[in-house]
């Protein structure tokens, strides 16, 4: 059971043999392996090379190493512009690093949309200076929550889309049928090609945009913008 | 292995056994259940109490199948308004149809990204049409794929967000640490109190809202419209 394959000595462990960060790191392997329902006390266990006894130590309860990991990867998300920039830079920065987050782990987003902010301190803080950013600048107490959860809709779908393959759309024996798409598909191909980003990040950088500049437009207004 | 449990009398049976129609029917009802990985052809024939051979007999691979479900499930979306409404009035009637269609059928998502459009004639033409509406009202090719990719990455996004828990961001005990977010999750449940849509469907409209309103400013500017 011991992962290292080594024998441990009698008596008193050379280091402490679990920490949470121990346990989250484990976590975080695991689930980058497999999905959530992969993520078991006893799995966890296993491959930390201890009895589930010694996690329950640690951790009072699956839900609570998922709070960890839920944490851990939001502390990864650059929220340091709200507040010292302008909304809509600090946005701008939040929803690169979020997206390329997803990218690398798309297993996030199951996490993201199962944890309560309230099993989660890092993560609850991490929104505290969203909607902090986005109050400052005067947005409306009542649009900002909805606000942040379009904004992630977005993240989630593109950085899950980002997963297809590149030649989805293309039409192949199918192109009589489908002239335009045809036409269009083969633009897509030259602009990606002259392109530093790839397929995903440049429609990432578009459907972004395209909402700030909505959420701006929103938000400028004074119809809108009055309490 | 019927599965109206029924004895079939001998000699030719009272109806064709198979049919494309039965088929596709038989593999929605597997994905609904499972992912995408349920869905095999050893599973169908067994759902459909007929030999695998039986099966391949009307199609060639599994690959064929997904296409099938594909198809079947694109045509569930309304792009009805592409050619016949301006550009946004359409999009809106498709996104709105896309966002319900993919609510109920989560696992759509998985099948969108997975299959090419070489494979799904009935797909090509569902996006033929809707390419076919914006370039009718004078966009530029080489926009269109990724405005159409950004808007269903959109739409997935939210599709999947909507079945978190609504009371997601509720900072719990660490309203301390998160006072504007917990004064901001007050707010939003009386938003929604007060609304006929529900959380996700304000989400939605939101997101949708202002993604068109970017999308209307990009395209109406004569800088970045002309070909």
């Amino acid at each position: 059971m011991n992962p290292n394959g080594t024998k441990r000595s009698a008596g008193r462990p050379r280091e402490a043999v679990l920490t949470r960060q121990k346990i989250t790191d484990a976590a975080i392997k695991l689930l980058r392996t497999g999905s959530l329902k992969a993520l078991t006390v006893s799995a966890l266990a296993e491959r930390l090379g201890v009895a589930p006894s010694a996690i329950y130590n640690h951790a009072d309860s699956r839900a609570t190493i998922l709070s960890w990991v839920q944490e851990s990867i939001a502390q990864q998300l650059d929220a340091s512009g709200f507040g010292t920039e302008p909304w809509r830079a600090a946005t701008e920065r939040w929803a690169w690093s979020y997206y390329r987050l997803l990218r690398e782990h798309p297993w996030f987003v199951e996490i993201t949309a199962t944890v309560p902010l309230r099993d989660a301190e890092v993560s609850a803080r991490m929104y505290e200076r969203v909607a902090y950013g986005l109050r400052a600048e005067g947005w409306r107490v009542r649009d900002v929550l909805h606000t942040i959860s379009a904004l992630e809709s977005f993240i989630f779908g593109a950085a899950f889309d980002a997963a297809a393959p590149s030649d989805i759309y293309a039409t192949g024996v199918h192109a009589q049928a489908a002239p335009i798409l045809t036409a269009i598909v083969r633009a897509h191909d030259e602009v990606v090609a002259n392109s530093e980003l790839n397929t995903g990040e440049i429609t990432f950088d578009l459907g972004l945009q395209a909402m700030l500049d909505g959420l701006h437009a929103r938000h400028s207004h004074p119809k809108i913008a009055n309490e």
